[in-house]
Order: C-alpha cells, then sequence, then structure tokens
C-alpha cells in the first residue's frame, strides 16, 4: 500500500465491492459485502468513510453507483450524453474535498424517451479504454433493469434500460404464472421458443406473458417449462429493443455468465454476434483511466 | 316464478352473479356474492347447488365462467373458434343431467399462438345476439386479463388476451415504482403521454416502465402523475394489440365504467371509435340464446 494507491468502491444499493489498486493500477486486494447504500443509515457515510479510511488508509477514494443517488451520500447530477471519461472525471462530485469523490452517472433525454444510469457508465467506458471492445460497438449488461448502449468513437451516446429482470421477478413472485414458475430458467426449446415469439412478434408481450398460462392449459408447454419460456419472452423483447439502439455487429456481454448465457443464446436466435467481457476488469479500466485526467 | 324460470350464474373466481329469468326472459331477481369458485371448498357444489336450489326452486340452472376450470365444480373442455351459440348449446357439461350444465369457455391455437377464455364467449356473443353490436364487429372486456375479440357473421374467431391490469397491480404493488404510483390512474396528459407512447413506439413497453422513473428522476413527470402514466403506457400497448386483431370498425367496450372510460380515452388517441355496451344485458342475452338452443 504505497503512497499512490487509490481505492475505489462499486457501491450498489444492497451490495458494495472494494479494490485497492497500488500505483500501476494493479489490484493488491478486493472484497465485496452487503453494505450497501441502503444499509448504511441516513448520515451514516461520514461515519462510514472514516471506518474505511482506518482500514484502506488515507488515500484517494473513487465511488461509483448509486452512492451518488438521492438515496446514497450525496446527490451527483447526471452527466448528459454524449459521455465520455474526461465528462466523468470534470463532473466528479467531491463530497471530501480531495480525498473522496463520486463519479456522476449519465442520462439521455431525446424527445419523450428519458433514460438514466448510475455505475455502469464506468464499466461502458472503461470496457473501451482497456480494448475490451473497440470504441465503436453495442454494449449490453444484463439484470433487474438491464441496460443496452451504443459507444461511438469511444464515448457513451446513447443507452435503454430495459426492466426485463424485475418483470421476471414480479411475475415468478406474485402473479398469475407464479405458481408454474418455479423450475430455473435455462437455455433450451421453451427459452428459445419464447425468444422467437418476441423477436417475431414486437409489442405482443403483455399478450405473450398471459399465452404462457393459455399454452399450459392447451398442452402445448409443459408446467416445468414455463419460467423458461416466460425468460424467453422476456429477454427476447429486451434483445429487439437492444437491436434497435445498436443495429449492427457484436454486442458486448456484461454481467453474471448464469444470465449473460441466456442473452447470448437470445442473441444467437436474432443472428447477432457476442463477445463476453469481464465486469469487474471494465469497471477498474474505466476508474483507473478517471484517476489519469485528475490533476 | 313459473315452471319456464330458469336461473343463471356468471360464476366467476372471487365473486358470483345469479339472474333468475322467467318465461320471458326478463329478469325477476338478481344478486351478487363473493361465493367465487375458489369460496367453495373442493367437492362442495353439489351441496352448494342443493342450497341454490332451495332458494330458486328445482329450475334449469346455466352456470358460466370459472366455475367450467380446474379449479371449479367440473372442466368443461374448451371449444375451438370459430365459436357460435350453437357450439356452446352444443357442447353444454351437464353437471347434473337436464338441470345444471356449464357453459364452456374457448380457445385459440393459431401458430405459436395459444389464448382461452371462460365467461366472456356468452357475453361476446350474446352482445351480437341482443342487436347491441354488428355481427362483424371488435369487442374489447377490459380487466386484469383484458379480453380483445374479433366477430365475424356473428362467430367468435379470434381472440387475444392481455395482462394489461395484472401487469399495473403488479407494478404498483411490488415494483421500484410501486412508492410512486399512489394516485388514481386518471385520464388527462400524463395518461395520453403514456398512451401516445406505445401507440407510436410499439415493442418498447419494458424500456419505457423503467423510463416512467427515469422521467421522475430527471424532472419530465411529478410523481403524482406516474400511475397514470403507467396506466396510459399499459393501454396503449394493449390498444395496439388488439387494433392488430381487429384494425378496423368501432371497438364495443364491456367493463367497468371506471376502466372502460381509460380505454375509450385511448382508443380516442389511436383514432378509433367505440361504443360503451352493458355487460350484463349481453351476458343475459347470451345465456337466453343458448336456453332457447335446449330441446
Amino acid at each position: 500500500m504505497d503512497g499512490d494507491a487509490l481505492v475505489t468502491i462499486d457501491w450498489g444499493t444492497t451490495n458494495r465491492r472494494i479494490f485497492l489498486l497500488d500505483a500501476d493500477g494493479r489490484v493488491t486486494h478486493r472484497e465485496a459485502d452487503a453494505l450497501g447504500v441502503t444499509a448504511v443509515p441516513p448520515g451514516g457515510f461520514p461515519d462510514e468513510m472514516r471506518r474505511l479510511r482506518e482500514r484502506f488508509g488515507d488515500r484517494l477514494f473513487l465511488l461509483a453507483g448509486m452512492i451518488g443517488s438521492n438515496r446514497g451520500w450525496a446527490e451527483a447530477a447526471y452527466v448528459p450524453v454524449p459521455v465520455g471519461v474526461p465528462q466523468l472525471a470534470d463532473r466528479l462530485l467531491w463530497v471530501e474535498p480531495g480525498r473522496t469523490a463520486i463519479v456522476p452517472g449519465a442520462c439521455t433525454v431525446q424527445a419523450e424517451q428519458a433514460d438514466v444510469m448510475r455505475g455502469e457508465e464506468v464499466q461502458l467506458l472503461g470496457a473501451v479504454a482497456a480494448g475490451l471492445i473497440g470504441p465503436d460497438s453495442a454494449l449490453c449488461l444484463p439484470g433487474t433493469h438491464a441496460k443496452w448502449a451504443r459507444l461511438q468513437a469511444g464515448m457513451l451516446t446513447a443507452f435503454r434500460t430495459v426492466m426485463t429482470g424485475e418483470l421476471f421477478a414480479l411475475l415468478r413472485g406474485h402473479s398469475i404464472l407464479s405458481a408454474q414458475m418455479i423450475a430455473a430458467s435455462v437455455d433450451g426449446p421453451a427459452f428459445r421458443e419464447g425468444v422467437r415469439r418476441s423477436l417475431d412478434h414486437r409489442g405482443s408481450l403483455p399478450a405473450d406473458l398471459f399465452g404462457t398460462r393459455a399454452r399450459i392449459l392447451l398442452g402445448k408447454l409443459e408446467p416445468q417449462d414455463s419460467a423458461s419460456y416466460v425468460s424467453g419472452l422476456l429477454i427476447g423483447a429486451d434483445v429487439a429493443i437492444g437491436a434497435e439502439l445498436a443495429p449492427t455487429g457484436p454486442v458486448g456481454l456484461i454481467g453474471d455468465p448464469a444470465l449473460t448465457r441466456l442473452y447470448a443464446a437470445a442473441l444467437d436466435e436474432a443472428g447477432r454476434s457476442y463477445q463476453e467481457i469481464d465486469g469487474e476488469q471494465a469497471f477498474l479500466a474505466g476508474i483507473k483511466a478517471i484517476a489519469e485526467r485528475l490533476p
């Protein structure tokens, strides 16, 4: 832990990941815990920061993610697209001057379409900075709120958030389909059929979801395949939205392998190529690119 | 209560409505209670029927709705479209021979698209039988699972169920949008904006739902308008699905006026005309048309 090291925290709603980097940008320590922003009491962030400095030393801390939201330490205003590393570095919110900064999120407003992100912007720009994907590319980060992003000349120029994971959880937990959605979602014939249905019939999702039940009642779908079929419908609709944002070229996939595998299968059905990108490596590259621009 | 009278029950999952008709088809008594099929214990329907006969006499009983589902008294197999009154009358399930029959539901299977209904088929065919709408028409029954139906030459030829009401309830009750979705959904600028968004951007719904939150965070939507905006997005997507099924002509709307009013506003945005149809009148006309075909 030399004097030039920095600490960065990917600080989400329910979890955080802490990385200590040496002067050469190598990770010398990493840990994760459940102290997401909602686990810290209101006004408790300066105290929490003191505890972190006691453990990791009085270094530069760069924080990203929901820590910069209205539920976090302080609200870091969204930077409108196009956003590159310089824009993020210029708009850091210094919660402890010269010592601790929060990376702002990104936003887009075009006609009646509005969207926001916090944390993913670091990964997206970091993926390019690390050379993991080209400066003109499409990226997808599956999850509760899946993100699709378009990068042009290394800048984030457009993005969309799709409520895929959350809709799946709502349907599995509280809907007329819940009783059947027991098994895990896996790639297979039922999943692929759901994907194709959504790719071929854009806009039919709210009907096709009920169709899941009808298919079971009419003997067209085995009840144990319903979670995979619903997952296919939702991810197919998601991939169609992503294809609208970034119609050509390979898609970089960042996320939990269990989930990116399903997106890879859906992209395959849509005739799109893809490449897996390591999210941690992309995040750290993004943070290092920001840190390099600091005085 | 003369000897020719019949009793009909629109027997749903959580409620039932009972009508006593005289020999001329006039309603001589009506009542409703919460004894839906799930409130009757397994195997309890013959006993429940004895109680009904003690009250209403030993008459012909025609039962419709979820009473014919796998959660009801006995499963009445779905009749595939095209379905008219004669098909329903021929396929009655006589749970008590000559005395008590269950009207079957309807189903459609075309390519990978499957759908089912129970109870609405009586209203749809009854609306035509009563002359409330022409024999070639489109009908919409808003609700938890909204139904769109196409009638041709007085037969039900195609239909789709859209999970509109259920998705709204899931989002209001359990989602990231719940905290803001407090106020009632009303027709107004926010509702109309949601409708137009869905009509103009078919297939974007899972992204536009998250966009509701983004619009609030970016000051483009007042939090108290979010329920109306989400309702507009969902009903707009629903109307677009209905327009695919029945692209031209006026739409007959059957249902709770608070809800049909929102659908009327959405149809208005879509440039479609509509007419309100009394659901009870349509149901009773359908039952009478079936009864007239019995020996």
